[in-house]
Protein backbone atom coordinates (compact mmCIF):
# COMPACT_ATOMS: atom_id res chain seq x y z
CA UNK A 1 0.00 0.00 0.00
CA UNK A 2 1.60 3.04 -1.17
CA UNK A 3 -0.25 6.70 0.04
CA UNK A 4 -0.63 8.54 -2.98
CA UNK A 5 -3.88 9.95 -1.66
CA UNK A 6 -5.04 10.45 1.99
CA UNK A 7 -9.15 10.59 2.17
CA UNK A 8 -8.47 13.48 4.61
CA UNK A 9 -5.77 16.46 5.26
CA UNK A 10 -5.74 16.05 9.18
CA UNK A 11 -5.21 12.11 8.81
CA UNK A 12 -2.28 13.06 6.14
CA UNK A 13 -1.12 15.78 8.50
CA UNK A 14 -0.79 13.46 11.53
CA UNK A 15 1.01 10.91 9.68
CA UNK A 16 3.73 13.03 8.07
CA UNK A 17 4.42 13.80 11.80
CA UNK A 18 4.95 10.95 12.66
CA UNK A 19 6.99 9.70 9.62
CA UNK A 20 9.43 12.49 10.88
CA UNK A 21 10.56 10.66 13.06
CA UNK A 22 13.88 8.44 13.00
CA UNK A 23 13.01 4.96 11.82
CA UNK A 24 9.36 5.62 11.10
CA UNK A 25 8.15 4.78 7.64
CA UNK A 26 5.14 6.38 6.42
CA UNK A 27 3.41 2.49 6.98
CA UNK A 28 4.52 2.70 10.22
CA UNK A 29 3.25 6.45 10.90
CA UNK A 30 0.08 5.28 8.86
CA UNK A 31 -0.45 2.39 12.07
CA UNK A 32 0.69 4.63 14.55
CA UNK A 33 -1.87 6.86 14.08
CA UNK A 34 -4.70 4.92 13.04
CA UNK A 35 -4.05 3.48 16.59
CA UNK A 36 -4.51 6.89 18.39
CA UNK A 37 -7.39 7.37 16.32
CA UNK A 38 -9.12 4.55 17.70
CA UNK A 39 -8.69 5.76 21.67
CA UNK A 40 -10.84 8.18 23.74
CA UNK A 41 -10.34 11.61 22.85
CA UNK A 42 -9.37 12.36 26.26
CA UNK A 43 -6.03 9.51 25.66
CA UNK A 44 -5.42 11.13 22.46
CA UNK A 45 -5.07 15.02 23.98
CA UNK A 46 -2.99 14.15 26.89
CA UNK A 47 -0.67 12.11 24.33
CA UNK A 48 -0.67 15.50 21.99
CA UNK A 49 0.21 17.47 25.03
CA UNK A 50 2.76 15.53 27.01
CA UNK A 51 4.51 16.29 23.47
CA UNK A 52 3.84 20.02 23.57
CA UNK A 53 4.50 20.59 27.53
CA UNK A 54 7.55 18.36 27.33
CA UNK A 55 9.14 21.08 24.77
CA UNK A 56 7.71 24.07 26.53
CA UNK A 57 8.31 23.48 29.91
CA UNK A 58 11.43 21.42 30.39
CA UNK A 59 14.43 22.99 32.03
CA UNK A 60 17.94 22.33 31.91
CA UNK A 61 19.86 22.27 35.22
CA UNK A 62 21.89 25.59 35.49
CA UNK A 63 24.53 23.91 37.50
CA UNK A 64 25.11 20.55 34.82
CA UNK A 65 22.90 21.24 32.00
CA UNK A 66 20.89 17.42 32.74
CA UNK A 67 17.79 17.84 32.34
CA UNK A 68 15.26 18.83 35.03
CA UNK A 69 11.73 19.93 35.63
CA UNK A 70 13.54 22.14 38.40
CA UNK A 71 15.96 24.92 38.32
CA UNK A 72 18.20 22.55 39.55
CA UNK A 73 18.52 18.73 38.82
CA UNK A 74 17.80 16.20 41.52
CA UNK A 75 21.47 14.63 40.79
CA UNK A 76 22.97 18.48 41.69
CA UNK A 77 20.20 18.70 44.46
CA UNK A 78 21.67 15.66 46.17
CA UNK A 79 23.70 16.36 49.15
CA UNK A 80 25.02 12.94 49.54
CA UNK A 81 26.91 13.28 46.04
CA UNK A 82 30.45 13.66 46.23
CA UNK A 83 31.09 17.42 44.82
CA UNK A 84 34.89 17.64 44.37
CA UNK A 85 34.10 14.56 41.03
CA UNK A 86 32.21 15.86 37.78
CA UNK A 87 31.82 13.24 35.24
CA UNK A 88 31.63 15.07 31.77
CA UNK A 89 29.53 13.44 29.44
CA UNK A 90 27.94 14.23 26.02
CA UNK A 91 24.24 14.53 26.74
CA UNK A 92 21.63 13.91 29.27
CA UNK A 93 21.26 9.67 27.57
CA UNK A 94 25.18 9.48 28.75
CA UNK A 95 23.56 10.80 32.56
CA UNK A 96 20.99 8.00 32.18
CA UNK A 97 22.94 5.38 31.38
CA UNK A 98 25.63 6.29 34.12
CA UNK A 99 23.53 6.68 36.61
CA UNK A 100 21.84 3.17 35.56
CA UNK A 101 25.14 1.06 36.62
CA UNK A 102 24.34 2.80 39.91
CA UNK A 103 28.19 2.50 40.29
CA UNK A 104 28.92 6.57 40.35
CA UNK A 105 28.06 8.86 43.34
CA UNK A 106 29.64 12.09 42.09
CA UNK A 107 27.69 15.23 39.51
CA UNK A 108 27.99 15.33 36.38
CA UNK A 109 28.47 18.05 32.94
CA UNK A 110 26.89 17.73 30.31
CA UNK A 111 28.46 19.25 27.07
CA UNK A 112 25.23 19.27 24.83
CA UNK A 113 27.50 17.28 22.35
CA UNK A 114 31.43 16.56 21.05
CA UNK A 115 33.32 18.14 18.97
CA UNK A 116 32.58 17.48 15.02
CA UNK A 117 34.11 19.43 12.78
CA UNK A 118 32.18 17.99 10.30
CA UNK A 119 28.92 18.31 11.71
CA UNK A 120 30.02 21.93 12.28
CA UNK A 121 30.21 21.77 15.72
CA UNK A 122 33.13 23.37 17.44
CA UNK A 123 34.04 24.15 21.10
CA UNK A 124 31.94 27.09 21.38
CA UNK A 125 28.79 25.76 20.94
CA UNK A 126 29.34 22.96 23.70
CA UNK A 127 28.99 24.24 27.40
CA UNK A 128 32.60 24.23 27.94
CA UNK A 129 33.36 27.78 29.22
CA UNK A 130 30.68 26.41 32.22
CA UNK A 131 32.72 23.28 32.80
CA UNK A 132 36.26 25.66 32.96
CA UNK A 133 34.87 27.86 35.26
CA UNK A 134 33.52 25.06 37.78
CA UNK A 135 36.95 23.88 37.80
CA UNK A 136 38.48 26.94 38.00
CA UNK A 137 36.73 28.13 41.25
CA UNK A 138 38.64 25.07 42.93
CA UNK A 139 37.17 22.44 45.20
CA UNK A 140 37.10 19.79 41.54
CA UNK A 141 39.65 16.77 42.76
CA UNK A 142 38.76 14.84 40.14
CA UNK A 143 37.76 15.08 36.03
CA UNK A 144 36.33 11.99 34.52
CA UNK A 145 35.87 12.45 30.82
CA UNK A 146 33.19 10.03 29.57
CA UNK A 147 32.96 10.76 26.01
CA UNK A 148 32.74 8.63 22.91
CA UNK A 149 35.51 6.51 21.87
CA UNK A 150 35.47 7.85 18.38
CA UNK A 151 37.44 10.24 16.48
CA UNK A 152 35.31 13.36 17.63
CA UNK A 153 35.19 11.97 21.20
CA UNK A 154 39.20 11.70 21.29
CA UNK A 155 39.25 15.14 19.75
CA UNK A 156 37.17 16.44 22.24
CA UNK A 157 38.98 14.77 25.29
CA UNK A 158 41.99 16.32 23.86
CA UNK A 159 40.63 19.92 23.51
CA UNK A 160 39.53 19.44 27.38
CA UNK A 161 42.69 18.15 28.22
CA UNK A 162 44.61 21.20 26.92
CA UNK A 163 42.23 24.08 28.45
CA UNK A 164 41.29 22.48 32.08
CA UNK A 165 44.63 21.10 32.33
CA UNK A 166 46.15 23.53 34.08
CA UNK A 167 44.04 24.29 37.65
CA UNK A 168 45.44 20.92 38.22
CA UNK A 169 42.42 18.57 39.02
CA UNK A 170 43.18 14.81 38.36
CA UNK A 171 41.84 14.38 34.75
CA UNK A 172 40.79 10.85 34.08
CA UNK A 173 38.65 8.69 31.35
CA UNK A 174 36.81 5.44 31.24
CA UNK A 175 38.19 2.15 30.90
CA UNK A 176 38.79 0.61 27.73
CA UNK A 177 38.93 -3.13 27.08
CA UNK A 178 36.64 -6.26 26.15
CA UNK A 179 33.01 -5.61 27.29
CA UNK A 180 31.11 -8.32 29.41
CA UNK A 181 30.14 -10.84 26.84
CA UNK A 182 32.18 -9.97 23.88
CA UNK A 183 34.07 -12.98 22.26
CA UNK A 184 38.52 -12.36 21.98
CA UNK A 185 38.37 -13.93 18.85
CA UNK A 186 35.97 -11.03 17.05
CA UNK A 187 37.40 -8.39 19.70
CA UNK A 188 38.76 -5.33 17.18
CA UNK A 189 43.04 -5.22 17.37
CA UNK A 190 42.88 -1.86 19.27
CA UNK A 191 40.40 -2.53 22.18
CA UNK A 192 42.04 -5.66 22.43
CA UNK A 193 45.79 -4.37 22.59
CA UNK A 194 44.40 -2.02 24.71
CA UNK A 195 43.16 -4.55 27.58
CA UNK A 196 46.43 -6.33 27.30
CA UNK A 197 48.42 -3.83 27.81
CA UNK A 198 45.95 -2.16 30.73
CA UNK A 199 45.64 -6.01 31.86
CA UNK A 200 44.21 -5.90 35.68
CA UNK A 201 45.53 -8.32 38.50
CA UNK A 202 43.30 -10.92 38.56
CA UNK A 203 40.54 -11.39 41.52
CA UNK A 204 38.82 -14.23 43.03
CA UNK B 1 20.17 0.65 28.91
CA UNK B 2 17.20 0.29 31.18
CA UNK B 3 15.18 3.18 32.19
CA UNK B 4 14.49 3.12 35.73
CA UNK B 5 14.94 6.70 36.72
CA UNK B 6 14.35 9.57 34.75
CA UNK B 7 15.63 13.21 35.19
CA UNK B 8 12.28 14.46 35.04
CA UNK B 9 8.26 13.85 34.75
CA UNK B 10 7.67 15.55 31.84
CA UNK B 11 9.98 13.33 30.15
CA UNK B 12 9.00 10.68 31.50
CA UNK B 13 5.01 11.28 30.65
CA UNK B 14 5.98 11.71 26.84
CA UNK B 15 8.36 8.25 27.04
CA UNK B 16 5.39 6.56 28.34
CA UNK B 17 2.76 8.32 26.00
CA UNK B 18 5.30 7.06 22.96
CA UNK B 19 5.69 3.51 24.21
CA UNK B 20 2.06 3.12 24.55
CA UNK B 21 1.90 2.41 20.71
CA UNK B 22 2.05 -0.45 18.80
CA UNK B 23 5.67 -2.00 17.93
CA UNK B 24 7.15 0.71 19.85
CA UNK B 25 9.25 0.00 23.14
CA UNK B 26 10.49 2.04 25.69
CA UNK B 27 14.16 2.58 23.88
CA UNK B 28 12.65 3.59 20.75
CA UNK B 29 10.17 5.97 22.77
CA UNK B 30 12.83 7.43 24.20
CA UNK B 31 14.94 7.77 20.85
CA UNK B 32 12.05 9.63 19.33
CA UNK B 33 11.13 11.96 22.21
CA UNK B 34 14.97 12.89 22.54
CA UNK B 35 14.48 13.74 18.66
CA UNK B 36 11.86 15.96 19.09
CA UNK B 37 13.61 17.77 22.11
CA UNK B 38 16.61 18.84 19.51
CA UNK B 39 13.57 20.63 17.64
CA UNK B 40 11.98 24.28 16.88
CA UNK B 41 9.35 25.17 19.93
CA UNK B 42 6.81 25.74 16.71
CA UNK B 43 7.73 22.46 15.37
CA UNK B 44 6.82 20.09 18.03
CA UNK B 45 4.15 22.00 18.89
CA UNK B 46 2.86 21.40 15.57
CA UNK B 47 3.50 17.57 16.13
CA UNK B 48 1.16 18.07 19.00
CA UNK B 49 -1.56 19.38 17.89
CA UNK B 50 -1.33 17.30 14.73
CA UNK B 51 -2.35 14.83 16.87
CA UNK B 52 -5.35 16.53 19.00
CA UNK B 53 -6.78 18.35 15.73
CA UNK B 54 -7.26 14.73 14.04
CA UNK B 55 -8.87 13.16 16.64
CA UNK B 56 -11.22 16.43 17.29
CA UNK B 57 -12.05 17.66 14.31
CA UNK B 58 -12.28 14.24 11.94
CA UNK B 59 -15.15 13.12 10.16
CA UNK B 60 -16.84 9.83 9.21
CA UNK B 61 -18.75 10.23 5.92
CA UNK B 62 -22.16 10.24 6.68
CA UNK B 63 -22.95 7.75 3.39
CA UNK B 64 -19.74 5.24 3.47
CA UNK B 65 -18.57 5.87 6.97
CA UNK B 66 -14.83 6.53 5.43
CA UNK B 67 -12.88 8.84 7.04
CA UNK B 68 -13.20 12.15 5.68
CA UNK B 69 -12.68 16.56 6.25
CA UNK B 70 -16.04 16.81 5.19
CA UNK B 71 -19.74 15.50 6.22
CA UNK B 72 -19.31 13.85 2.64
CA UNK B 73 -16.14 12.17 1.22
CA UNK B 74 -14.22 12.67 -1.91
CA UNK B 75 -15.15 9.50 -3.31
CA UNK B 76 -19.07 9.65 -2.33
CA UNK B 77 -18.93 13.26 -3.81
CA UNK B 78 -17.23 12.20 -7.30
CA UNK B 79 -19.66 12.20 -9.71
CA UNK B 80 -18.02 10.40 -12.35
CA UNK B 81 -17.80 6.94 -10.17
CA UNK B 82 -20.67 4.59 -10.54
CA UNK B 83 -23.25 4.80 -7.58
CA UNK B 84 -24.76 1.49 -8.59
CA UNK B 85 -21.49 -0.38 -6.97
CA UNK B 86 -20.09 -0.71 -3.25
CA UNK B 87 -17.55 -2.36 -2.17
CA UNK B 88 -17.72 -3.48 1.31
CA UNK B 89 -14.60 -3.32 3.25
CA UNK B 90 -13.77 -3.61 6.82
CA UNK B 91 -11.54 0.09 7.57
CA UNK B 92 -10.35 2.82 6.11
CA UNK B 93 -7.03 1.50 5.42
CA UNK B 94 -8.75 -1.39 2.91
CA UNK B 95 -10.33 2.17 1.02
CA UNK B 96 -6.67 3.44 0.79
CA UNK B 97 -5.64 0.47 -0.55
CA UNK B 98 -8.27 -0.43 -3.34
CA UNK B 99 -8.01 3.04 -4.13
CA UNK B 100 -4.18 2.72 -4.70
CA UNK B 101 -5.10 0.07 -7.43
CA UNK B 102 -6.66 2.55 -9.63
CA UNK B 103 -8.58 -0.27 -11.08
CA UNK B 104 -12.01 0.45 -8.74
CA UNK B 105 -14.79 2.97 -10.07
CA UNK B 106 -17.51 2.54 -7.40
CA UNK B 107 -17.99 3.85 -4.25
CA UNK B 108 -17.40 1.89 -0.90
CA UNK B 109 -19.18 0.94 2.25
CA UNK B 110 -16.82 0.94 6.04
CA UNK B 111 -18.07 -1.63 8.14
CA UNK B 112 -15.86 -0.37 11.14
CA UNK B 113 -14.52 -4.14 11.61
CA UNK B 114 -16.00 -8.32 11.09
CA UNK B 115 -17.57 -10.09 13.22
CA UNK B 116 -15.75 -11.85 15.77
CA UNK B 117 -17.12 -13.74 18.46
CA UNK B 118 -13.60 -14.08 20.20
CA UNK B 119 -13.27 -10.23 20.47
CA UNK B 120 -16.79 -9.78 21.31
CA UNK B 121 -18.17 -7.90 17.94
CA UNK B 122 -21.45 -8.90 16.98
CA UNK B 123 -23.01 -7.84 13.39
CA UNK B 124 -24.65 -5.00 15.61
CA UNK B 125 -21.41 -3.20 16.57
CA UNK B 126 -21.02 -3.21 12.23
CA UNK B 127 -22.42 0.02 10.12
CA UNK B 128 -24.42 -3.16 8.86
CA UNK B 129 -27.85 -1.45 8.76
CA UNK B 130 -26.73 1.59 6.90
CA UNK B 131 -26.02 -0.53 4.51
CA UNK B 132 -29.01 -2.51 4.05
CA UNK B 133 -30.62 0.55 4.05
CA UNK B 134 -28.80 1.85 0.97
CA UNK B 135 -29.38 -2.08 -0.54
CA UNK B 136 -32.99 -1.84 0.50
CA UNK B 137 -33.93 1.38 -1.19
CA UNK B 138 -33.02 0.01 -4.53
CA UNK B 139 -30.06 1.12 -7.41
CA UNK B 140 -27.20 -0.89 -6.10
CA UNK B 141 -26.31 -2.85 -9.04
CA UNK B 142 -23.78 -4.81 -7.57
CA UNK B 143 -22.41 -5.89 -4.19
CA UNK B 144 -18.47 -6.70 -3.82
CA UNK B 145 -17.70 -7.99 -0.27
CA UNK B 146 -13.89 -7.24 -0.20
CA UNK B 147 -13.24 -8.41 3.43
CA UNK B 148 -10.13 -10.65 5.10
CA UNK B 149 -9.88 -14.09 3.60
CA UNK B 150 -10.10 -15.31 7.49
CA UNK B 151 -12.50 -16.94 9.62
CA UNK B 152 -13.95 -13.73 10.44
CA UNK B 153 -13.95 -12.46 7.16
CA UNK B 154 -15.71 -16.04 6.09
CA UNK B 155 -18.21 -15.21 8.58
CA UNK B 156 -19.18 -11.77 8.28
CA UNK B 157 -19.42 -12.49 3.52
CA UNK B 158 -22.15 -15.25 5.05
CA UNK B 159 -23.96 -12.52 7.46
CA UNK B 160 -24.18 -9.91 5.27
CA UNK B 161 -25.29 -12.51 2.26
CA UNK B 162 -28.14 -13.86 4.29
CA UNK B 163 -29.29 -10.32 5.07
CA UNK B 164 -28.69 -8.65 1.90
CA UNK B 165 -29.32 -11.17 -0.57
CA UNK B 166 -33.06 -11.00 -0.78
CA UNK B 167 -33.10 -7.38 -2.00
CA UNK B 168 -31.23 -9.41 -5.37
CA UNK B 169 -28.43 -7.27 -5.80
CA UNK B 170 -25.58 -9.21 -7.36
CA UNK B 171 -22.79 -10.23 -4.29
CA UNK B 172 -19.60 -11.10 -5.24
CA UNK B 173 -16.18 -11.21 -3.46
CA UNK B 174 -12.31 -10.31 -5.00
CA UNK B 175 -11.08 -13.36 -6.73
CA UNK B 176 -8.68 -15.53 -4.69
CA UNK B 177 -6.18 -16.69 -6.12
CA UNK B 178 -2.30 -17.38 -6.78
CA UNK B 179 -0.10 -13.95 -6.11
CA UNK B 180 1.99 -11.85 -8.07
CA UNK B 181 5.24 -13.29 -7.25
CA UNK B 182 4.46 -16.26 -5.71
CA UNK B 183 6.46 -19.41 -5.86
CA UNK B 184 3.69 -22.46 -6.41
CA UNK B 185 5.67 -25.02 -4.03
CA UNK B 186 5.27 -22.42 -1.38
CA UNK B 187 1.25 -21.67 -2.26
CA UNK B 188 -0.53 -23.04 0.47
CA UNK B 189 -3.12 -26.43 -1.07
CA UNK B 190 -6.38 -23.88 -0.05
CA UNK B 191 -4.89 -21.22 -2.20
CA UNK B 192 -4.11 -23.41 -5.08
CA UNK B 193 -7.19 -25.83 -4.89
CA UNK B 194 -9.17 -22.32 -5.76
CA UNK B 195 -6.70 -21.06 -8.40
CA UNK B 196 -7.20 -24.45 -9.92
CA UNK B 197 -10.84 -24.49 -9.80
CA UNK B 198 -11.08 -20.95 -10.83
CA UNK B 199 -8.66 -21.02 -13.73
CA UNK B 200 -9.17 -18.48 -17.00
CA UNK B 201 -8.46 -18.84 -20.43
CA UNK B 202 -4.51 -17.95 -20.86
CA UNK B 203 -4.53 -14.44 -23.01
CA UNK B 204 -1.49 -13.14 -24.65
Amino acid sequence: MSFTEFPSRLLENAVNEFASLPGIGRKTAFRLVMNLLRRDSGEVRRFGESIIRLHEEIRYCSNCNNISDTEICNICNDTKRDRSLICVVENIQDVMAIENTRQYRGLYHVLGGIISPIDGIGPSDLKIDTLEEKVKSGGIRELILALSTTMEGDTTNFYLYKKLSKYNPLITTLARGVAMGDELEYTDEITLGRAINNRNPYQQ
